[in-house]
């Protein structure tokens, strides 16, 4: 088999980059060479720089790895990125002036108009906007980001239903605490309470959204034409961002033509016979029980790539209703970059 | 001062009749004089029938109160009650056929054409509907119920909005486990948990509403005129329902409109001034720090009778977004039943 | 390859049932050919019969099986079992006297003096007290059970020290609500709270203890000569017994002692080499990290079969304090079952 | 009535600082003139400095009141601290050299010989010590300590039963997150979990149950003879630390003699009939249902400073076993001080 590529992890020490690290693991194109996180981590043991949380432990050969300085210098020229805003803002403009491929859950980027956000199903195509980029033009380096967590269950619902119109969405969220990141939500704060309210969420989702369902004409994205309004809480669950989901659609629709876009969505979606390793097998899965999904029993449905639909019913103000489910930190934010990468290098953009 | 009104209590023995018996503990004009509850308690004193579940003890002279039979043989003329909606459609006809004011959490007789379904501040004119009952007319007994603990936090918010017309409303709730009663759900199910489906909620929501806040005209009640959908869902919170609500209005209205009218709804209410002892001073308190209502930190306001709303801004879909607590047991069903008894009281229906 | 065992399930709509389909779905030797449950289940499909509350989904071949009564009539020879005391009392005779072998996790017959109480690695010799049993006599079937789920831990834990002589041992748990099963634990009774009782618990891990460590000595067991000392307490937790132990033995032993006792006995089990499939690579790991174990990030460790231990520190009080986790559903209870059940096959008390 | 005695809070936006102000508003004695914090919060009004965690709002006053820098200049003679250790051992001595009271939860003195540490119905005598200290003999001022939130309510289990002998005592905690302070413990953490480590937690519990319970002879405490073991855990549970007990004593002694023990106490111990205000009525309330203390249910009984005792019976391996629940916040931290606050005054030590 063919040699894999080297790529490193900017912001590694985090809860996605934790994620990043369980998700490469045992990855067939690529291999974590590099990792980085702020100077206090810097030359320390990978194991000894972080506070690991998940349950399969840490790769024994990334364990020993000396963390990096977050710098362009000595990395591998594949970076998975995620990492606070501000500083996102400042480092990863260096790497892609580095000739790296930037491909990164942070926000800085997301909503700048030569940058896409990626849903490999949904906008493969706005992949073009990198030839816009001015990094891209100097060094070949660029930028691709994936969108915000919360979002990215309801778009992935959202998306199927474009062939009837999007006209109005509303979106409620329960959102999971690992979505805050480590330490992130304090437990006295979340114990038995709902929080109604994640800063920035709200902005973050309503833009996003229009920009990810928009559509590539020449070098720039219209913004998807619907209006849409979310509110935000925080619950305490662990992982998975359950929706409350509300929609109008531009044409009639009935409940069997939703059922039928959501389910028939994995034959006719940008990646449909890609063979990336990390789509799931369905992006959008409907659970016809009633009282479903739920976070507990249903985040990990596809190796937490796949969106879990339920309880589709009437809506007596807008069209239709359902609740959603996707994995915050594995759809959400990690899997989706490795996602992205995946289709980068399909599509020749990873340089080999 | 005058001798206090003896009240029985029917489904003592549950999470409502606990929070009956609390609440009527040194009421300035009932007292607890008979309890009842299923055959299985008859018998025994109350403190052996119950699983006491709230921080107060049991009051001593209630704990040894022997539990009776659930008939009106020898029962007081007043009755507060909360039993499953099956056994109040047996049960609660037979006490108000033998002459007793019964005040009901129970959900059976709420959409019953000549019952009233009150909120005082809101509605209590709704009690005209007592004199169409056919109890009322045969024995002088009648049925009052309060509204499902998940649409009395709604409506409370509402309200105080009518004058600037509601068109659509748009509610998901994220609603208490005390909700559902004990056991109710099982820690299984709801630990780290969201469910997004609490059963028949969604349609007692959008048609007691519209019941609440409808128009008496004559002897019957025209429901109010405005679209309604509900999202109901549960989560991991011991007391205190919340929902994120979107509407849209008739008329425009500011940011200070709204806020001025549900601070204003205070004076204008139709108990304003009536002095009914578990009234709260506020109806509706607005919270303007921006994380704020929170069940765990919030939700006794008004000693549990106060409904708490945040975080009022503009909607993309409808007109304006806010988030509104409520505790589900003490507004939502106990509080609210006493509050009923109450009106009732002043209003010349107990009998003096 | 040689064709599978049918086995049977009894009470195979609850918690620990469900986790015998789970464990025996693609298991090497055995095959479930027959579930059996509560007369209310009996003809239904089982999907229809249980509510099912893994994250795995039911298996398709055993969602649309047909479930029994729970009688021997037409049951298969190998019988896993997991219902309630009582009617295991009944019940689990009849399938012995039926000649099935039953592999039960239910409590009733544990301390029967011809009853085995098994854990493989511990104690496999007991199984000799099978031929004490009249219905292996009679039959050819027999009763071999396996421990509560609290003492499971424990024992793990405390088996590999017995060649430095137990002493005396206090073990207080924090145990998981799946351990009571579903609905089990109200959501009123555990959110945030911690219930420092569960009922005959403290009295079964202390007389079982003894007895799984106790000695075969012709045709009984003679009960490990330790005192012992148990607290049991209910946590908010969904998985995983964890357990803060005390110790005292009889021989001094360091600290590097102890701690290779727990290492080496995977070397000196009573299975070791023998290769059932449900046996973990260790029965008994050590985590040096200060805080650990935790059942949050470690129950599943070994598939649920190992037991973790770590803070090893000297007891101020007695000798040695630690803390142990284990799988209270998997090891403690399905799993348990399993293993018995491979073991009893590789003995040749399985009929082939 | 007399004019109050203004006092200063050091740490006063912390969790322990909360519910300083909290017990302090409408004290009969004291009144709240001084609030200081780091230098992040100095020069802020009170309400823009603290995240307030409590339910019961910031008092007025207290929300427009400047923090002030921590340093004696400007402070009252009488100051109650809570802050970390190493800001204790710079700040406090500076504080009792300018003259100050410094009753204090920090724990950097707690062990010093000269400084008493002191929970009043237990050791009031043991403020003796404050003679023997260089600040008393220089200035007037002194320290005075309460003990860590975990061993309080052991010690208050224990403190009526040395007439028996305490010999051996072994204590396993369940502890709530509000004792890590705010953040504290991440939710990523605690949620759904349990985690078997408290960091110097064990070595503070038996060092200073030995020196509360220990003998004033002379200038020195001579502790306790007993030995004692501790496991700390940390808990999904708000507040109130739950423990489990086990105990031997010197002299044989009933059931009876044990509970009689704990409630005669009230009548017995070293401020009994002195009046203070925040002295509770019990300070052991033994609950006999079986189920009981729990956290939820119990932790503020008292106001939260009686310690709850239950599930008194034999313990095979010592004596007796029972579980003690006492609120961490308040009777094992904030609480704690303003009753020593309360003993020193009437003893004379606050200078009127």
């Amino acid at each position: 088999m063919a040699q894999k590529i080297p790529v490193g992890i900017l912001g590694a020490t985090g809860t996605v980059g934790q994620r990043f690290i369980q998700l490469l693991e045992d990855h067939p194109w690529f291999e974590v060479a590099w990792l980085a996180a702020s100077d206090r981590s810097a030359g320390l043991p990978y194991a000894d720089a972080t506070k690991w949380k998940l349950t399969s432990p840490i790769p024994a050969r990334i364990a020993a790895m000396k963390v990096s300085p977050a710098g362009p210098a000595d990395a591998p020229k594949v970076i998975f990125a995620s990492v606070d805003a501000a500083i996102a803002q400042e480092l990863e403009p260096r790497f892609a002036a580095a000739g790296c491929a930037v491909i990164t859950n942070s926000s800085a980027f997301r909503m700048q108009a030569d940058v896409p956000l990626v849903v490999p199903e949904i906008n493969a195509d706005h992949l073009a906007l990198i030839e816009q980029q001015s990094w891209r033009k100097q060094s070949g380096g660029f930028i691709v980001t994936n969108s915000n967590c919360s979002v990215m269950g309801l778009v992935m619902a959202l998306a199927p239903l474009q062939p009837f119109g999007l006209e109005k969405v509303l979106a409620v969220t329960m959102q999971a605490v690992s979505g805050a990141g480590y330490p992130g939500v304090a437990s006295m704060d979340i114990l038995g309470n709902v929080i109604p309210y994640v800063p920035k969420e709200e902005e973050k989702m309503e833009a996003e959204a229009k920009k990810m369902l928009g559509r590539l004409a020449g070098p720039v994205i219209t913004d998807a034409g619907f209006a849409i309004s979310a509110h935000c809480n925080r619950v305490p669950v662990l992982d998975g961002h359950t929706e409350s989901v509300s929609i109008k659609l531009r044409v009639t629709a009935t409940r069997e033509q939703v059922l039928a876009a959501w389910v028939g969505f994995d034959d006719r979606n940008q990646i449909s016979g890609l063979g990336l390793p990390s789509a799931p097998k369905h992006f959008v899965r409907y659970d016809d029980r009633p009282d479903r999904p739920q976070p507990r029993l249903d985040v990990d449905t596809g190796a937490g790539m796949t969106a879990v639909t339920g309880r589709l019913r009437k809506c007596g103000v807008l069209d239709w209703k359902f609740t959603v489910l996707a994995h915050n930190v594995i759809r959400g934010a990690a899997g989706a970059a490795v996602l992205n990468a995946e289709l980068l290098k399909v599509k020749g953009y990873l340089g080999r």
